[in-house]
């Protein structure tokens, strides 16, 4: 297999622009005219990030959420949105997809301004694209921010699209929810510029807990420490998982949770815990950021090795 | 063949906001704190618009540049854009690719700011997009502001990559600048903010003179007369073709030809003609506008019937 990372090492050298944050973030980050723009492209391949047999309108809301993600991640709301689309021949999965499309951009309330659509057969998998752009109020907080003796902190809960995915493939027992979870996440764009001032460093959680942690470690120049126990699991996972190690550390692996990881100084954990009040979206304290590098693992106080795949590392 | 245009009219519905400019324009222009954007996101499928054995550095520039036309066509400069990539697991083509990408960037002198690369395996065509971000200085024409009484003008010359592509096909003497515009199309970038003050309506030439011509006559609600023998050929199309009303036919009816078509009121000329004395980039008056609808063809004066075909409908 090709590697992605390898692909994006040489175009590194294209992206010397500082809006462009050395292509390490989530998205890039504009300043025109005192105004800050986030701009985001995230494309949603059949088989790799979503099932074939998936409902078309259900793919076509993870591709907005997933574009979303990264806008609240930089602390941004939608100002709108542009579609590449490839025509594959079957016209009835085309207009179930222009459908869920028309749902997600109404719940997020942004408009479609444009994109291309084209006709590439029906050989490959279907390929499809967004771009978001998002404007941010205040700061855009980078992957790099965060200082030792900070906290990590992370929204939601964490490896229920992993389960959900995992219940499709006839490998768990089908939880609605946990499918839901996978076909059609949930995105935290509208509490991401509520926290923007109050982090040192943000990203959205879609490879997996651990190594989108390991990732922030190293762009910050710190270690992070994960407690294994304080990751939040939904009640689903447990009935449907557990609550084991092995359990929490496949939930920390699973990826696709689209929630919000994000590191603060310890003095902000009322506010933090405030907007959590606020807009229902549940918050945790999940670590700490200290100095060194590299991520680890704590359970009940001591050391737990890491697992050998921390997360999708090409996709 | 799926339709394009059919699932277009599906998306127009999601596209109410005026910056969508009813998915009718070459791109989005988004009014933001006083400052004009222009967004446009445009694809390019193996086969479909470029053809297997070109080198992968030339796609990379045709990539960049359809994309920069659409910017031109709105007289915006470019600000950045985001690479779309799917990896099909041929790592020189990939390289020699970011090459290409790396030469086209710099000649316009654009940073790459972001996007995604994702892996789609080897079994459909190549998929390739960019999103291109700009910034119009002053007003972004669309395509429905020609009035009754305007010239009709276009910049450079036509047909010349329809020409190459029909050499690279074995059907035409294989004459290296013809291949060249097929390959690496010129695109009219530079100019547009400069044209953009003075004209009435302007878009870009992708699909044929013609059907784009029809176009801006009915997102205009005029019609538009053009002289065949007006139109502009290079030397290399006339020494392979000839000049006859079949090959301005083809010229006019080719498609990717990246050119600025546009109207402006006849007091314009002069200050048109000094825009193309500086940039040495030609203009040419081809045709006028009308009352009533349609695309209507004139030589020596005496209407020509349209051909059957009028250029590109869906790609």
């Amino acid at each position: 297999m090709p590697a992605e990372s390898d692909f994006v090492d040489l175009l590194r050298a294209l992206a010397g622009h500082p809006a462009a944050r050395g292509l390490l973030d989530d998205a890039a980050v504009l300043e025109i005219g005192g105004r800050t723009l986030v701009l985001t492209h995230d494309m949603l391949v059949e088989g790799v990030h979503y099932l074939p047999d998936d409902p078309p309108g259900d793919v076509a809301w993870k591709l907005v959420a997933v574009n979303l993600s990264d806008l609240g991640a930089k602390g941004a709301r939608p100002l709108g949105a542009l579609l590449g689309y490839t025509l594959a021949g079957d016209t009835a999965w085309d207009a179930a997809f222009v459908e869920g499309l028309y749902t997600a951009l109404a719940a997020f309330e942004i408009p479609l301004l444009g994109g291309d659509t084209v006709s590439a057969g029906a050989a490959g998998p279907r390929v499809l694209a967004l771009t978001a752009i998002g404007e941010a109020h205040g700061p855009a907080p980078s992957r790099s921010g965060a200082a030792a003796g900070d906290h990590l902190w992370v929204t939601g809960t964490i490896g229920d699209a992993g389960a959900g995915l995992r219940a499709l493939r006839g490998e768990l027992p089908p939880d609605p929810a946990l499918v839901e979870s996978y076909r059609t996440p949930r995105t935290r764009v509208e509490i991401g510029p509520d926290l923007a001032p109050l982090v040192t460093a943000m990203m959205d959680v879609s490879d997996g807990l651990l190594i989108d942690s390991a990732r922030l470690a190293r762009a910050s120049g710190v270690a992070i420490e994960i407690e294994l126990e304080a990751i939040p699991l939904s009640a689903a996972l447990v009935r449907t998982l557990g609550d084991s190690r092995d359990s929490r550390l496949g939930a920390a692996t699973a990826g696709d949770d689209y929630e919000l990881l994000f590191t603060a100084s310890p003095g902000r954990g009322i506010e933090l815990l405030d907007i959590a009040d606020r807009s229902g979206i549940p918050v945790n304290r999940i670590g700490v950021v200290g100095r060194g590098a590299g991520l680890h693992l704590t359970e009940g106080g001591r050391p737990v090795p890491l697992p050998p795949r921390l997360g999708w590392e090409h996709r």
